[in-house]
């Protein structure tokens, strides 16, 4: 079994015809779109709404490179509801298509807990990315052509904000130049290209509620700033009837199933750094009027996707998690006590006393927003059984809920004690609530976030973080939520800092404001908006069929 | 009637689930993959074969600005065939999205005589389009992430001819440059955006016989020189299985209906200018397997998509037109007579008298391909009797069949007598020719085509050019088709030249080696790849209502 790759996998598994799935979710006939055999769009409108169901988020501790299994767990633990005859849905984020012609590595969940039909589901899917790059594309179109045709709002071409995006990982797109040629050929000035999840757009698509607030959300991005510095909006050109038009498809969520047939929605993937790094409201919320438990995930982390899930997400949908699963593997905890990269597979029992600080940290911030965690070791080949052993006395110690997941090697089956762990958790009272309220000043919340999650002591804003945060105030943006754009790796803002720091300094570089969107990005070292191909892209070993199967995609 | 709007005749008809129509053309239920409710694409390798149904091409006389309606008569005519109880399917090409954005003005027919559901197609219908440019940009992010990591190919950064591209009108993207922002950033050098539809890979993706054959298509597309002149293909590169990848869901043929229920295959959109202007040869291939008659169109008129359409479309085919419709309008003959644009509406049968030699000479051309004209001359509302009159007499001395066509207003009815025209030609034996034999040297397939078609006495090639046709014969190129990037206004190579010109020389400025799609693109004047929007785009209008309804988009 642990010898087939995820395609293959995924290629030995019976789909249902995609009406059977949209069946046992309860999804009538008509509000069922379908894209091919196995794959819907689901028509929101067309849905018997009933009492809401159940919100269980799965987190993680802070990953190595190589990842925890996050959705691997939030798939698998679906799974053992389905298995434990709950009524439940997944709701996860998209993958983006470009960064799988660079390294290998899914977004679908891996093992025997993935989601399928895999090689659409990571190639262009039902066409929502591809729409959001087109949103994203005109609306820099729109731009220049103002510029060129006389520049009636008078914006300054050197403080355009709003870039251009390909869903694609292609360095020589960063930093162009763009208008050349002449006055026929529009304004030169210079510009770049970030990858398509870190679009506003897709921000934006994952925090509406509707169409109707879609475009409101698009009318209030701010594109850069006229000659006098006063910010220059999507309503002030007038396009966010047609920006939004062009998303009209793009905004209903995608029905897919799990291996194990459980009813799945897959839809938006924000960035998880400058974004917020979750799926789309639209999504939770239609799989919480479906089904009795919806299980969801969030980008990297408690100290990121987490709290951006609780302070963006949750505040603006409105709804609060039930249970929050912490993922943890004994080779993160091993990396977090010391053990260099090429050590990680040696059982070292004292690297993970030394590293459970880091899942410590995460569970007690799971705490702070009135949540109960609990934690899913996630099973890997080279886990020794005095390792295992260690982590869940510790747990044990520590009176927080520890399951062993091997979803991985034996799907839902390998989730069941997980399912029944956060059974208990959801039927108890929670007291939710948000880290931060909106109203406090920017830079107070910044340094809740700072100190409350992160465990740092400082905050120190650069002269021009502190000039964009008056600036900000002087627009009336004070009031947004903030999203931290920070390595997932460490708490701190240095990704070699492992384990549990405290008594740091967090600087602020930069913020960004997302007014569309609907969240200020404070931004700590450098972010990549714009990944690159290595030397030897996995796109050499790609290819297709005579008869139009996907070879070499994982 | 004739005060509706396109978009508001195409919301008030009545759609068929595509299963019914999937059902009337002969498609089994397994071969067809749903696109929602109304769209699908067709898995090829499912339908049963049947014996070939005959292909009548639909072209046209030199046509005005605002263009003579030539996808409505194609359309009409099917659905005419269709109310005759004939076994017809219509093949088309799909529009492109950016220029939708600009200017308004349709590619799915008019009136009645519409293909349906117009606000999907002329969005982003089966995401055939985003997946061209993703396959597109791929290959640029390819080429740039090779000379960024060591350049093994030694490529010359100056001599890629390669470009990216974007479904956009979008004038500051024609001249750009790329990889700034040193080292890590790639390699800076001068690049542009073309148009999607200007793509080699949709010239291929309309010309590949299958998915072997769109690889091997791609593998040849020469991408640039190495700083010894040396061509470099997408084969050196290693990547045409990855791109092939990216396009194989595009490369199924996508079924949609006309108004009146008939089975439209709506697949591939090359420019018209620098490629072959034609749908793709599996949609038409597809739609004779299935159906006794397939009609369909070529870009422009009969001295530019026809030609293609001929000697490079059925050439790659193999197979023979049956029949040849001359779509023609009193406004346009007015025009080619010299009456002013603000003129035409007025009745003027003296100019058509002067005009009258456009059509002539395109009727003639249908000839020298031994095939036999049909002319359709395409109502407007401004036509006087007189003036019809005037044509219908003309054709009737010159020997040539006419019918008059009222499939705008009428639908299919409107085209009952173009039909019949149509099938008493296809009824007769046809002395099918291509305009010219492949091993002829490059410069006089040019020539063959500007005198036998254009009516034009010499061909000059600028010295840049001969420079080019040496470098080519030395490449091995010579044997490739000529694609011919000309005005479509004029025979010549001067749009103002209108009626029939002759004894005028051509000059061909410059030749691009298109050897993934197969021709040698012969550039007359200056052709834009990358169109601009407006001062007052068409997106200012455009909206999408609460429950999610396309506004505007015509």
């Amino acid at each position: 079994m642990a010898h087939l790759s995820d395609l293959e996998i995924a290629n030995q598994s019976t789909l249902k015809p995609i009406g059977d799935i949209a069946e046992k979710a309860g999804i009538p006939a008509d509000a069922l779109e379908q894209y091919g055999h196995y794959k819907a769009k689901v028509d929101i409108n067309k849905i018997d709404k009933k009492d809401k169901g159940k919100v269980v988020l799965v987190t993680a501790m802070s990953p190595t490179p190589a990842g925890e299994g996050k959705s691997t767990v939030t798939v698998g633990l679906s799974d053992a509801f389905n298995q434990l005859k709950k009524n439940v849905m997944v709701a996860l984020r998209e993958p983006a298509l470009g960064p799988t012609f660079g390294i290998k590595g899914g977004a679908t969940g891996g093992g025997y807990a993935q989601v399928l039909p895999m090689e659409d589901i990571n190639l262009h899917f039902n066409g929502d990315f591809h729409a959001i790059t087109t949103a994203n594309n005109a609306l820099s179109a729109f731009i220049d052509n103002h510029i060129h045709q006389g520049n009636e709002l008078d914006i300054d071409q050197r403080r355009i904000e709003w870039k251009r995006v390909l869903d694609m990982n292609d360095r020589a797109l960063r930093q162009i130049i763009v208008g050349l040629g002449g006055p026929t050929q529009g304004v030169p000035r210079e510009d770049g290209f970030n990858i398509t999840v870190a679009s506003e757009i897709m921000a934006i698509l994952c925090l509406a509620t509707g169409i109707k607030d879609l475009k409101e959300k698009i009318s209030k991005i701010t594109i850069g700033y006229t000659k006098d510095r006063k910010p220059v909006s999507v309503a002030d050109l007038k396009v966010e009837g047609a920006l939004a038009m062009i998303l009209k498809d793009a905004i209903k969520p995608n029905l897919v199933q799990t291996i194990e047939g459980t009813p799945a929605l897959v839809h938006g993937g924000p960035f998880a750094n400058i974004a917020h790094g979750c799926n789309s409201i639209l999504a939770t919320e239609t799989a919480r009027d479906l089904a009795d438990i919806v299980v969801t995930e969030a980008g990297f982390g408690s100290d990121l996707g987490a709290e951006k899930f609780i302070d963006i997400k949750a505040r603006e949908a409105g709804f609060e998690p039930s249970a929050v699963v912490v993922v943890a593997t004994i080779r993160a905890l091993k990396m977090h006590g010391g053990v260099a990269k090429d050590q990680l597979k040696n059982e070292n029992v004292s690297a993970l006393q030394d590293g459970i600080v880091n899942l410590e940290r995460h569970v007690d911030n799971v705490k702070k927003y009135g949540l109960e965690p609990v934690i899913a070791l996630n099973a890997f080949v080279h886990d020794t059984e005095a390792e295992t052993e260690f982590v869940i006395n510790w747990a044990k110690e520590k009176g927080v809920r520890l399951s062993l997941t091997e979803v991985w090697e034996k799907g839902g089956q390998g989730g069941i004690d997980l399912a029944q762990n956060v059974l208990e958790v959801i039927e108890e009272p929670q007291s939710f609530k948000h880290l931060y309220d909106l109203d406090l000043p920017l830079e107070e919340k910044v340094e809740t976030i700072v100190k409350e999650i992160y465990g740092g002591s400082k905050v120190t804003f650069t002269s021009k973080a502190q000039k964009q945060l008056q600036s900000f105030k002087d627009n009336g943006w004070d009031n947004y939520p903030i999203c931290m754009a920070k390595t997932q790796y460490s708490f701190t803002d240095d990704q070699t800092q492992l384990g549990a720091p405290s008594d740091f300094e967090i600087t602020i570089r930069e913020l960004e404001a997302k007014t569309g969107a609907g969240f200020i990005v404070a931004l700590t070292g450098a972010i990549m908006t714009m990944p690159g191909l290595p030397k030897k892209p996995a796109a050499l070993n790609m290819d297709v069929t005579d008869d139009g199967h996907a070879q070499g995609l994982f």
